[in-house]
């Protein structure tokens, strides 16, 4: 039967008549919480620059229309059997082949939601072979660089160049023994921005008979991530860095080591029979498809809101999004270099492909008390620390860089004479304003100083 | 600084200012949804009935305005500097706070966020001492009755009588031999809603040295879990079984196992320090707090939707709700007595305690058809199948219990000849007329026959 309701679901819309997926031109796309502002330390108020995209950004105000126009008719999915049950479970469904189709996935690939990057990377840990050897630069998120402990990994030493990568993954594949092989790597890295050889790695892996996954939770984002072309056995990407923060992140690809290991999580939705035997125990059959690692209901509003953000952004199109972001990062980036105590960290050096994440150091600033001065006198949020990629930034800062608790545990204060940096990271929904803003702040706190 | 825009967080909130929390006297809270119409096969339109809330509940409207007013407040947590990002950590850590307090939390116990039940009671399978030994019961969902797959499980018999309950794993735990040892029990029937001796068990399982876990997924929409007063040791629940259904669902008790076994995801957030060492290896320092096994960017809006959760159904006031409930109930029950083809599934007898949750089975109806007609007749949501917990099914169906991908796979068609049942479930936004509408419904095509 058509459901026939008010309810226009994400895949009947189009955007010639959503007038709010696009201003037009040169502009942002709009965000929620572009017009709240905040206060500062000295009087006033100001809108609040969000530059810590990188972490978390805003809803694009679409997904959150998109949210809000099927939140009254969100129902169980799956064996429900009212209306907004089917519908739930179609537009769950719906949702999943919008998310391939935004990836490139090829036929037989799978698609599971999964709560965010971290995760998805965690679940591709649980299902290698056995005797599976991994593959990882120290200049990974933890997120990347940790879920293989338990298996063999060797972790790479940090190029200098994206050519370096290429040479030192193959010499390490080239040396490694027999047996199923998997290398990990970003697509852009969440400190420097800096874009990795993904398609070259993925090349060298498969010459030598490795698998690769890509961790595209700040690739996607900024750049069409498309597994065919990449030629990428995985990819892990997180809601909450594409615009839709409601809890929901996929792991995309090959479906045979999926299906081939126990599930992620055992409970309903996996199970397929559940018996008792008759010495007591119980044997259980578990899915095959998506289902197998996706136990427990799923986060159907997540998932939503990750398609619908992935509609938008294929809509606004990456090339209109990506020069639009060279422009912000050009301007960025001649701004700092007129300020001569910051120091903008790099692995790959000047002239490398980057999306609009910029990791810096200012002489005379403790980067903490930095980012605060941004947040209380400018009324800009950026981010200050190792960004969860504490090896990386002992390559970039030396030995001293250290931020004890960092990663996740603000109630720790950082270490007397630690060394770490400011994060600026941007995205879709950020004006020029917030940018040109960041620098003039720069400049004016480096010539101040930090007891100025 | 004090954060002065014009977002009033949760815990600023009074009932008193929040006219949507309560429509006073008898009647439901308001939720999502209440006013969508959908189709019948009959033609013309009736408000939906949804009737599957022990799979997935409407959002309270109370949970969706929080939702709502915080999102454009939304960023990213932890070391984010930002106006946005403190608020976000403090409203995060709130919702923590809340979340114990709803739950009875005990000094020293932990709050962890979670996806959803299946998830909190892996991610506790995932921290057991080595050598621990499990006691469940066959009745359970197989959220609860999976996941120690690996571990010592016995599986209990299912009893008839709370009594028995106690008594069974009375018996199990002075046959088993020394050790650490787990029972994990549901508080509320998913399949017959009955309610189970929880405080009875607990004490059970202290007097043999056990701890014993609580799958709350079904009772904590309905009736007051406080860890202190049932003594038990960790509770499970999810968040759109509570009227929250945002992704977020929680762990929460004795923190001594959880800080004592690595962490459930492997990450940032979770991880403090992260060094390579000179034999090209990594060492990690973990997290002791809740961190630990909350790697990745928390999902804040799904956490901050539990929280407003809690609070909703704590100042609407569980005496209220569940006496409303049992008067629904009564009726339901009453209603289906005059249906001589109709069977309640019941293990503890018609006298039994329990909350909002009722399966049935009518003879002369295939159970998948009896749920569709529902649906497309009368425009009433309800679920049909096994529930997730096959051996319970089987006890109360007998052998020929079965429908083959009744969890999580609907491209599966029940096997011909194969028996299941229908589950009607409601709380606290659901009002007498959805009830009075399915008992109609009910008796009118029990009369007309499948094939009528």
């Amino acid at each position: 039967m058509p459901f026939s309701t008010s309810f226009a679901p994400i895949s009947h819309r189009t955007s010639a008549s959503d007038p709010v997926s696009c201003t037009g031109g040169d502009g942002p796309l709009p965000v929620l919480g572009r017009d709240v502002r905040v206060p500062l330390a000295t009087g006033g108020e100001v809108t609040y620059a969000a530059l810590d995209y990188a972490a978390s950004a805003p809803a694009l105000q679409r997904v959150w229309d998109d949210v809000a126009a099927y939140a009254p008719y969100y129902g169980s999915v799956h064996r429900g059997a009212g209306h907004l049950s089917q519908l739930s479970t179609e537009l769950f469904e719906q949702s999943r082949a919008a998310v391939a189709e935004f990836l490139g996935c090829r036929e037989g690939d799978q698609v599971v939601f999964t709560r965010a990057t971290t995760d998805s990377l965690n679940l591709l840990a649980s299902v290698l072979p056995r005797g599976t050897r991994v593959f990882v630069f120290e200049t990974e998120h933890h997120a990347s660089l940790l879920p293989w402990r338990g298996h063999e990994v060797t972790y790479l030493d940090a190029p200098r160049t994206p050519q370096q990568a290429v040479a030192t993954l193959e010499s390490a594949l080239h040396a490694a023994p027999r047996g199923p092989k998997l290398v990990c790597v970003t697509g852009a890295s969440n400190v420097t921005g800096e874009i990795w050889p993904v398609r070259e790695l993925a090349r060298a892996a498969h010459r030598h008979g490795a698998r690769l996954v890509l961790d595209a939770a700040q690739l996607a984002p900024h750049r069409p991530v498309d597994l065919r072309e990449l030629d990428a056995d995985w990819v892990a990407l997180s809601g909450h860095k594409l615009y839709a923060p409601f809890g929901a992140g996929v792991l995309a690809g090959r479906a045979d080591w999926l299906t081939g290991a126990e599930p992620y999580l055992a409970g309903g939705g996996a199970s397929r029979r559940v018996v008792r035997r008759p010495d007591g125990g119980v044997d259980v059959e578990w899915h095959t498809g998506t289902a197998r690692h996706e136990a427990g209901s799923p986060n159907v509003i997540g998932a939503y809101a990750l398609a619908a953000a992935c509609r938008a952004l294929s809509e606004a199109g990456f090339a209109r999004l990506a020069a639009r972001e060279e422009r912000l990062l050009a301007r960025l980036r001649a701004g700092l270099a007129e300020v001569p105590q910051a120091r903008v960290l790099s692995l790959f050096g000047a002239d490398a492909d980057r999306v609009g994440v910029l990791s810096f150091v200012v002489e005379g600033w403790d980067s903490s008390r930095l980012a605060a001065a941004l947040a209380d006198s400018y009324g800009i949020g950026v981010r200050d620390g190792l960004f969860c990629a504490h090896p990386l930034l002992r390559v970039l800062l030396g030995a001293d860089a250290d931020a004890s608790g960092e990663c996740g545990a603000p109630q720790d204060a950082p270490r007397e004479g630690a060394l770490d940096a400011v994060r600026v990271s941007f995205g879709a929904g950020t004006p020029d304003e917030h940018v040109d803003r960041l620098v003039t702040a720069v400049q004016a706190l480096a010539r101040r100083g930090e007891r100025g």
